[in-house]
This record gives structure tokens, sequence and C-alpha cells, in this order.
């Protein structure tokens, strides 16, 4: 559906390591030629009309207009009554799906070398509602909301990411044995989507089964889809089995846009200093441009960044290597010169 | 505070497999001369004068009679309505924490040889609620209760444990960037519990933080405090790293008494045929007698069963040997034999 022509792509650069890192990613992609143009926004929060604060209206309008960006990590004003920005923009485009695929990278050891796993999160409901209550002194309700449209839609979603990915089986993650009505109304729309991809293989699994699974035999799951907290549980869980949050993409896919970002911190020690692992959001880019159509950009990128961690000589700190973050963008980007 | 007199302590032994485990703990038992006699109970559920299902009045009393009980895996009527079983056995006599150590067994061998930490669950209230409601057609709510006795009675709980056990740290797991007023006030807690308790260090660690760091490094946690839901998932995930539920106590601690129970399930497709690993029971058993100060015969108890495992020889199918139950016990009482 998108066309080769020049796209114009929002660019949210971030806090702490999130300019340098994204500077990395624009760098990368220039040798790769991709033919998109970045429009770079800042989201910190500005004062509205209505005395709020919010994400500037300009940036909204951005997103709004091309319909895709990418976003480094932000921080969340301390204080009191301030929602997280990383979750106020899933929110503000009503990013239904997060796709977090997590896979072993070759030649980059941890205890797993099998794991190939996505974890597909209902965004915008769930334990993230945001109502809570004190009912009277020292008891304190917070609600859970689980609705039909939601559900279905990313229960959708599941199935057709799992097609279009060319992976067999979608898992539904639940606790609908405890949260019988509210679990239990998004496993049922999940084996509705299922009843309607017969195709792809489903089965329902609880929570707490699942992480034990997962630490004992990764290879047991394929696609995963689950309630807004299960899968930020999950997702980390899957992260930290393939060396962390610093190496895996991700993606909030909407109707109207996406919006895929790296979910590692601002990691305010290190920023301005070089030392930043870009890999997350160079990760994030590419399955950013597997979603504009653009797969051979997108392959050959993931390939050079794969392979310079896997030769081993340009490793970030965090990879226990002692590449600036500099070094490590232009091995990707000389890999890069010779794969095209 | 317990005499080493002769006590009375309620046996449960549950479904499935429940019965054959809850007999190898007997004979092992009695192997080691432990001073206590076993009240048998059976709490599948009975219709009250209220024409509701419960617990038989005769079983609830002899465990209040008692204040000790140990317990198989219970399997939960299948059909909507019916509320686990297990479930009811923690909320009917208040047991408002759940103990779940979780340490590598020598000569086992997972991806990982240096767990050792407990969870500490919050067991009356949180996710667990049970309040749910449809406000209109097709969206669910479901309410995550959080009280300050509650989480105090728990955090408090989870400082002496430490204390007691020979700990230096205490974790609170949380999501109150999220979740601000209900995991906000359960890390008051916790926070206001660490001040009382200056000679245990305290962090606090957001859920999802804790599942990454726990599959990378679990040697950086000790104790962990959390409420319910997170309790389920994070002590599911901590058996997977020493090789499951099979292997791992759990002790329900109240103010009137204590309940301890295996928490794998019922095994239906073994059961009967002498194959089921009672090993978690077992443990559960030991964690019992320490907590009825009966240190001596935990430690034989204990020795007697590790060492078993370890040498391997008398493994039984769970894990990888062709032992049967019976084989099992009969070794680990050989052995306390020689140990006493
Ligand atoms: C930053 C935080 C609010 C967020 C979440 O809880 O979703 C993060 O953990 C994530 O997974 O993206
Ligand atoms: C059986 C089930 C209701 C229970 C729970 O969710 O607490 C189990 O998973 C556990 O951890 O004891």
């Amino acid at each position: 559906s998108y066309s080769t022509d020049v796209r114009t792509v929002t660019l949210i650069p971030g806090d702490g390591i999130g300019p340098e890192i994204s500077a990395a990613v624009q760098k990368i992609f220039t040798a790769a030629n991709v033919p998109i143009v970045w429009e770079e926004v800042d989201v910190t929060p500005v004062k509205g009309p209505d005395g709020k604060f919010g994400i500037p209206p300009s940036a909204i309008e951005s997103v709004n207009r091309n319909g895709i960006g990418l976003k480094g990590p932000l921080m969340t004003p301390v204080g009191k009554g301030h929602r997280s920005l990383n979750l106020a923009i899933r929110k503000e485009f009503n990013l239904y799906a997060n796709v977090r695929p997590c896979r072993s990278i070759e030649g980059y050891e941890t205890l797993y070398n099998d794991v190939d796993v996505v974890t597909i999160r209902e965004n915008t409901e769930g334990e993230y509602s945001g109502i809570e209550h004190e009912i009277v002194d020292g008891v304190v309700q917070s609600i859970k909301l689980i609705t039909e449209p939601a559900s279905r839609r990313v229960a959708e979603y599941a199935f057709q990411y799992a097609r279009n990915n060319g992976r067999s089986k979608v898992t539904a993650v639940h606790k609908a044995n405890i949260m019988r009505m509210s679990d239990g109304l998004f496993l049922r729309c999940c084996r509705e989507a299922a009843e309607k991809n017969p195709d792809i293989r489903f089965e329902e699994k609880y929570l707490d089964t699942v992480c034990l699974n997962m630490v004992q035999d990764p290879s047991q799951y394929d696609v995963l889809v689950m309630p807004n907290l299960y899968g930020d549980i999950l997702s980390d869980l899957c992260a930290g089995l393939v060396g962390g949050l610093g190496l895996t993409p991700s993606g909030n896919i909407g109707e109207g846009g996406a919006v895929f970002e790296s979910v590692h911190g601002t990691a305010p020690d290190i920023a301005g200093q070089d030392k930043a692992n870009p890999t997350a959001l160079l990760l994030s880019a590419v399955m950013m441009l597997r979603f504009m159509n653009l797969y051979k950009h997108a392959e050959i990128i993931e390939r050079a960044c794969f392979e310079t961690i896997k030769e081993g000589n340009y490793r970030t700190g965090d990879l226990g290597g002692k590449a600036k973050c500099s070094e490590f963008t232009n091995e990707i980007c000389s890999k890069i010169d010779v794969l095209q």
C-alpha cells in the first residue's frame, strides 16, 4: 500500500541518550539510501489553553500527517500527577497494539540461543486505564478496564501479524481463572479471532505458566497476545532472555498510524558521551521500514547491524565492548556500503 | 514458641497425585520420627444450610484447632462460578503472606545455578479481590483492591522473614508508575516497614524490570515482596529457573495459623501410578517443620531429599529419571536412617 516515493517520517529524538542514538539511526538510513525524510519534533509537554500540560499540537499534527513516527526514550517529569510521556503518545494516537519481537542475536551470547517470540500487547486500556480511587482512608481501588472492541482489535491484529510474518501459532496469555470476567472477555475475543483464522494455531495459557515455561524453553512459543500489563511484564522477561532492552525493537500500531520506539531508558549517566548503544532504536526503525514495505532497505540495515554485533569488534559498553556509539554506527554504515 | 510435644497437623491430601505424594511425606516423616500426628481432612465443597457450596465445617475446624496444615494440590471443579479451592483456603484462614523460596538444587542442572530468592506475596486482596462488573455490554472492569492494613502486614512480615532467615535485602516489586494510588499505597507501606527495619537493606523495583533482571542474573535478588498477582507471576518465573513447580515449596502464613502446600497441579494423567514427584510437597512440609521450630527434623529430611536428587539414581520421570514415587521415597527414608 505504500509506494517507494519519498515519505516523511516524524522523528521524536527523546531525552538523555535519545538524540545520539537518533542521529546514529539517521546516519545509517542515509548510508542505506532509505527514501524517507525526517521531520523532527519536540514532544516536551507545553501548557495548553486549558492550563493543562500536553504534547505540543505541532508534534501531534506531524505524527497525524505522516502516519509514521520513530521515537527515542522520553523522560517522565518527576512528581505526582505526571503520567508517562511514553504512554501519552501511545494513547494520543490510539496505538492499540504494541509489538515486541525478541530474537536471540547470533554471536551475542546469553543463557538462551533459541529465542524467537513476539509479544503483542493491548496498548490502550486494561491495568493502564488510569482509573483509581481511594474509597476510604487506606483503601484504594484501581480499575482494570477490558472492552470487547479493543480486545477484538488486538486479537485480530495478532493473527494477521502471525500470517504476514510467516508464523504459525498465537498464544493468548491470561489469568481468566482469577479475573473471570475481564480476562474472560479478552480470551473470548481471542477465541473468536482464532476461529476466523484457522490457518494459524491457537492456544491459551495462564500468564504464570507462560513465565515459567518461557525461562525453561522459549522455543515452545511463537506469537503471544495479551492484555496491557501482562505484555509489559512478558516483553521485558523475553528481552532479558536475549540480552536486554538495548537490543529489542518495539512498534506501536494504530489504525491511523504507527510509532516505533526503543523501550529502554534515557540513560542520563552516559548521555552526550558517545557511549550509547543505538541497536534497539535501529531495530525499531527496521521494523518501521518493513511496516512501510521498504523490505530491501530493512534487510540490508538489519544484516549490517547483526553482523557488526556478531563480529564483536565494535560493541558498545553495554555489550561488553569498548566502541563508541559513533564507531559502532560507522561500522554498520561501512557494511551497508558493501552490501548494497 | 512451639514445644517439641507431639502436635497435631491437619493434612489435606488433595486430588489427583495428591494422596500419593501426601503418603510419601507421611512415610518420610515417620522415618524421621517427626513428633507430629496427622489429622486428615477432606475439603471437597459441601452444600451448606444457605444452599451455597463451601469447605466442610469439620475441615475448617481442624485447621483452626491445629493452626497448622499441609495441603496437596486441589482440583477446581470446572464450570462458571466455581472459584479455585486453593484460593478459598488461603481466604478462609486469612493467610496473608504467601512465601515461596526458590533455590537452585545441587546436581539438578538448569540454565541457572545461583538462584536463591524468596518471593513473598500478599495473599488476600489485590487483583484477586474477585470484584468484577460488566458495566455495559462488552465493557468489563475488574477491581484491584489494595488496603493499608494488608499491605503493611505483608511488608512487615517480609522484613521479619528476612531477619529470621539470615537474609539481608528486601525488594518491593511494583508498578506504581502506572497504578500510582494502589501500588503507591503498597509501596508506601513497604517504605515504612523498611524504616522500622534498618538492619535489612531495602530497594524498590518495577515488576517488568525485576522479570528482566531475574532471567539475566537472579543472584542480585534476595527477598522480594509484592501484591498478589505480581507474586503469582514472579514465583512461577523463579520456580522455572530452578526446575519448575515440582521442586519448590510454598507456605501460606496467617495470624492464626499457616498452611503449607505444593503449588503444582493435580497431574491427573499420572495419578495413581506411583510416578509422581513428592519433592514440592516434602519441601513444603520441611518449611512447615521450621515454622514449628522443629529445625533438626527439617534439616535431616531436607538433606536426605537433596542428596537423593543430587545422586540421581532415584529421580522420578519429571526429573528425567525412571524411579517410582515409592522408590524415591524409600531412598530418602534410608538416608534419614543413616543421618539420624
Ligand atoms: C515506561 C513505562 C511506563 C512503560 C510501561 O509500563 O508500559 C515501559 O515499561 C514499557 O514497557 O514501555
Ligand atoms: C491455582 C491458581 C488459582 C493459583 C493462583 O493464581 O494463585 C496458582 O497459580 C498459585 O500460584 O498458587
